[in-house]
């Protein structure tokens, strides 16, 4: 499919730009190659789209379902014995109506942790967009449990390789306190084999490092190290607690990090992610799933970021918009294996156009500024993820059918 | 004039909603009354508008000019050689795009200070909405200037009879750090013969408080008591650097506070809100102005502020959602003395439609978690202010040249 959009902002110049299957094939003042689809850009910028480095798609069917609760309580009475109810046909649904949610903001890729991975990829892959999936690979220390998640794990590692190129298979070992030593010895080695990206929770609270400290007698980051899993191809979430000694190991062993600014917050987790101390190591942002975000929009997330590491670090100029929206878009996209994620010819990234004549966009200085500190989700108007336009005009293709499949099931699932 | 909206949801029911020159004649299941204007309700939310309790409107033309630097040079090289240029008709048009950009997040009551105060006024009127409007009393402690100030506060008073209902004067000193003890004593003076607010900064920084100490060996807040400024009519914004002694004292007194978290952290002023203190005192959120936010969003500094309160306490049951909502509307109501804000008979606050028929609102077992935790200003609808329709369907009449001139006019401005 070709695609041009016409007289679209990009980098202070009006440009067109022509697309051929997602590659850019021609930025110039005046394209006139033949496409297949026309955008008219202008009054629009287009930069590359926004990538979520941590989610659990589906659980925006508990979105609301139990908020202003203490912790324990929130998980025993409401959402364990959910999602001990759910069907793939619910995770289908909830994990579509995330991907609407996630195009609407401008988020064309993400990384997911849930149960029912068949749900989540065949909604992916319905929406267009692309998804890192992986299981809740918990075994809470019993080795039948463990043995029947490795041969699940395999199996959906085979499997998945019917939904590419919209999804990418990863291990989700979910924490060292649900996994046992040797199931995560086995992840890194399955990992390094198959060349497999890995997505764990990692230092997130206070009880996890405790737990890693009386069992292992290391910090996490220390233990997961010693066992091997650390590498390039590591993705640490959450990272709340990690100590100057750990972000030495995860520079040391490549690995990565995402920085879930929001769910912290309102888990009231206890302890900023270490915003100087991670220097060196790369990072992007994630959403969190909505169960404790509760919102899929990776711009709100970016301002809490910046905004937070400004203030714990007191310095006004620290994390500028820039670097900042950068994180989201180029740097994840490096995390993430996808290239390089720019508006440049012969580049293919996932491309967003936003709308201009917004009154939150004026006068508009600064562009970076004006996304990251003055807007939200709602400013992008269109999404065109590996070549397809996904959205137009704030409009996705099917979203009535989402919007009230998905609040169907999902108030029939805590009546069931 | 008479609207009449229909099969809207409201507190989970869905009804008629009869208003007659905004006051509610009638909430019943089927309303039959001939109005001028109906407005069809289905798949949407009524509740009250939202209230912004600090800004400095105009400064939306400063957005994004000079962000992410030091406050010094900020304030030196890049804000204030701009006020130093600015005419009345910039002020107007600045206005006018924060009120437009305010009416499409659902406030419609704003609580203001700001240079050439007619010009803020006419915006304001020309909208349709209410705003508390304060000049910026400012002596730095100079006779001369004193005097000059409170003539022209005297005149704005008298000025501002011709802007109501949609404009109320109040004195806005700016704060102790650059008024006179003698203006002050005055500024208490006029509210108490006039009954007018009083708008000021207070304990913001570190720095104000050293500067307060230093000279009246005393809090700003004990020393705005020992000279009589404290009362019900006071409102005192940001407050991080408040202690108990002083929270003590703001009870005693009846005073008021708002809470403006977003600029709290952009400008890393090292403090958060004591939240735990404050307990007793009413109080509302602010935005603060689009040079140091940027955004003029209560839904989105409601989610910082609850946010930032369960972190800070470590509770994560801390400012539950419909708490937090209520402050940004009822509790806002009651500081700015605009009655009772609650859609019932009899009653006469601004009314917002929400969308529910979005992806964030899905699946929406509970709207209050979903307004302030999943959502930003943009499921705001239709915005009904003093009795008339100011927005509908996110379309506000003449959005188009408020944007183009408010561009125009900032750009003219830093080139000037």
């Amino acid at each position: 499919m070709k695609i041009l959009i016409k007289d679209v902002l990009l980098e202070n110049k009006t440009r067109d730009i022509f697309l051929n299957n997602g590659r850019i094939e021609v930025i110039s003042d005046r394209c006139t190659l033949a496409a297949d689809k026309i955008i008219d850009g202008s009054g629009k910028a287009a930069f590359p789209s926004f990538i979520n480095g941590h989610t659990h798609a589906a659980m925006t069917l508990m979105r609301g379902y139990g908020d202003d609760m203490p912790l324990k309580e929130w998980l025993e009475e409401k959402i364990w014995p959910l999602e001990a109810k759910l069907t793939e046909e619910d995770v289908y649904w909830g994990s579509k109506l995330a991907c609407l949610e996630m195009i609407k903001n401008g988020i064309t890729v993400f990384n997911d942790m849930y149960w029912h991975w068949e749900g989540t990829a065949r909604a992916v892959m319905d929406m267009g967009i692309r998804g890192f999936i992986s299981a809740v690979f918990i075994d809470m220390f019993d080795r039948k449990r463990a043995e029947r998640q490795r041969e699940e794990n395999i199996r959906l590692f085979e499997i998945s390789k019917k939904y590419r190129p919209y999804v990418h298979f990863t291990l989700g070992p979910h924490a060292i306190y649900t996994v046992s030593e040797e199931s995560l010895r086995w992840a890194g080695e399955f990992s390094e084999k198959n060349d497999i990206l890995i997505h764990m929770h990692l230092s997130e609270t206070k009880e996890e490092t405790d737990f890693s400290i009386n069992r292992y007698r290391m910090t996490p980051t220390r233990f997961l190290n010693e066992i091997g899993l650390l590498s390039e191809r590591f993705i640490g979430c959450h990272g709340c607690m990690l100590n100057e000694g750990d972000c030495d190991i995860m520079r040391k062993t490549k690995a990565k990090l995402v920085h879930v600014p929001v769910s912290n917050l309102k888990l009231s987790v206890g302890r900023a992610f270490p915003i100087v101390h991670v220097a060196g190591i790369p990072f992007c942002f994630g959403t969190d799933g909505c169960a404790s975000n509760n919102h899929l929009d990776i711009i709100e997330t970016m301002k809490f970021a910046s905004l937070l590491a400004k203030f714990f670090t007191k310095i006004p100029t620290f994390m500028p918009a820039r670097v900042t929206f950068e994180k989201a878009t180029e740097e994840a996209a490096r995390i993430f294996r996808l290239g390089e994620w720019k508006i440049e010819e012969g580049l293919s990234p996932d491309i967003i156009l936003i709308d201009l004549n917004r009154a939150e966009m004026v006068p508009n200085f600064d562009i970076y500024s004006d996304i990251v500190y003055a807007s939200n989700g709602s400013i992008v108007d269109t999404v065109i993820s590996m070549g397809r336009v996904v959205m137009e005009k704030r409009y996705v293709p099917g979203e009535e059918e989402i919007i009230e499949k998905a609040r169907l099931i999902a108030h029939d699932l805590v009546r069931r």
